[in-house]
C-alpha cells in the first residue's frame, strides 16, 4: 500500500480507516507521528488505551462518558423538566460548548430512515418516553439537523407526546436549512435554543 | 474544548495536531473511535506503539524503515549505480508505488529555502555527495517537486556533481507546474521517470 514497512502500512490502512482521512493523508499522518514520536506518537497511542479503557455509553442518555452514568445524569442540578433531544453526541458536544441550555439530554443515535429502515425501536425513542415520565420532564427541546430526516424524527417525536402535559419545542431561528448542527457557531446555536418554539 | 470527560478530550487534543485534522473532524474521529472500540481504537492504539518502537530512520538514506539501515539501502540488488533523490519519505513511498525505479534513494528532508533559511547543511546533501563516492553512484535522479523551492534545490544539486562523472537528471515530463510529487499518480510517475533529462 505505501511500500513502507509492515508496522507501519498496518497503522496506516488503520488510520485510512477514520472519517475525513484517505490513505493519501494517513500515509501523511502516520509520518508526522513517526516524526514526533515522543511528543505525538507515544502520547495519541497512551491516550487512545485510556478511553478505550475508560468510555462508557450512558444507559440513561447515550451521551459518552466514563460511567454507566454520565455527568449530566448524574447532575441533580441538570434535572431542571428540560430535555434537550439530539441525534448524536457530537451534537450533544456542540450544545455543551454553546453554554446556554442548563438541562439533560437524550442522544437518539441517528434519525428515522424510511430509506434506511430505521424505525423507533432502533433509536433510543421509548427510552425519551419513559424518561420523559420518570424524570418528570415539562419541556422536551429537540435539536435535530434540518435535514429530511431530521425533521420526520421531530414529527414523530412531537405525536409522541401529544395529549400530554410535555411541551414539545425545536430549535428555531438560526438553524438553515440542510444544515448539520455540528457545524454551527456557538452564537447561532444559543440564538436558536432561545428562539425555540412550539412544534 | 469538546465538553467530554477529561480523557477523551485530550485524546480529542492530540489527533487534532494530525496534518488535515481540525479540532471538528478531530471529534468526529474519536467518536467514531469510541463506537469501534474493538475494531479500531485498540488496534490503532497497538499499532502506535508497535510503530513507535520500531521505526528508524535509515542512517544512510534517511528513508523510514526497522533498522539502521533501511531494506532498500541493505539490497545489494537495488545499488545500481542509480540514486533517486526525493524531499521527503511520502515522495519515496510514491515512486516506489510506481515500481519502476529499481535504485536506491536519498532523502533531503526538505528542500533549500532563503526564507525559511534552509542551507545544504540543514538537508542530506554532504551525506548525498560522500554516498556518490562511496557507492559508486553514475547516475543521480532529481525527483523533487515541481516547486521554486524544489526547483533551486534541483540546480544546487547539479552544481555540485559539475565537473564530475556523475550524470545529474531530473523526472521530466508529467510532472505539472506547481505540482506535488505525493498527488501524482502511478502512471505519470512512470512517464516522468521514463522520459527523464539532463538537468
Ligand atoms: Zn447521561
Ligand atoms: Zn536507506
Amino acid at each position: 500500500m505505501s511500500d513502507a514497512p509492515r508496522d507501519i502500512d498496518h497503522l496506516i490502512e488503520l488510520m485510512a480507516k477514520l472519517p475525513g482521512l484517505g490513505p493519501r493523508s494517513a500515509r501523511r499522518a502516520v509520518l508526522h507521528l513517526i516524526k514526533k514520536r515522543g511528543l505525538l506518537l507515544n502520547p495519541l497511542a497512551d491516550a487512545m488505551h485510556a478511553v478505550a479503557v475508560s468510555a462508557r455509553e450512558c444507559l440513561n442518555c447515550g451521551n459518552i462518558g466514563t460511567s454507566d452514568l454520565c455527568e449530566i445524569c448524574q447532575s441533580e442540578k441538570r434535572a431542571n423538566g428540560e430535555i434537550c433531544v439530539v441525534e448524536d453526541v457530537a451534537d450533544l458536544w456542540a450544545m455543551e460548548r454553546s453554554q446556554v441550555f442548563k438541562g439533560r439530554y437524550h442522544v437518539l443515535g441517528g434519525t428515522l430512515s424510511a430509506l434506511d429502515a430505521v424505525g423507533p425501536e432502533d433509536l433510543r425513542i421509548p427510552k425519551l418516553v419513559d424518561r420523559v415520565i420518570s424524570e418528570e420532564v415539562k419541556e422536551v427541546i429537540l435539536a435535530l439537523n434540518a435535514t429530511i430526516d431530521g425533521q420526520t424524527t421531530a414529527h414523530y417525536l412531537a405525536e409522541q407526546f401529544e395529549g400530554s402535559d410535555v411541551q414539545v419545542t425545536s430549535l428555531a431561528q438560526g438553524v438553515p436549512i440542510g444544515g448539520e448542527l455540528d457545524y454551527l457557531d456557538d452564537g447561532t446555536i444559543s440564538a436558536a435554543l432561545k428562539a425555540r418554539k412550539s412544534v
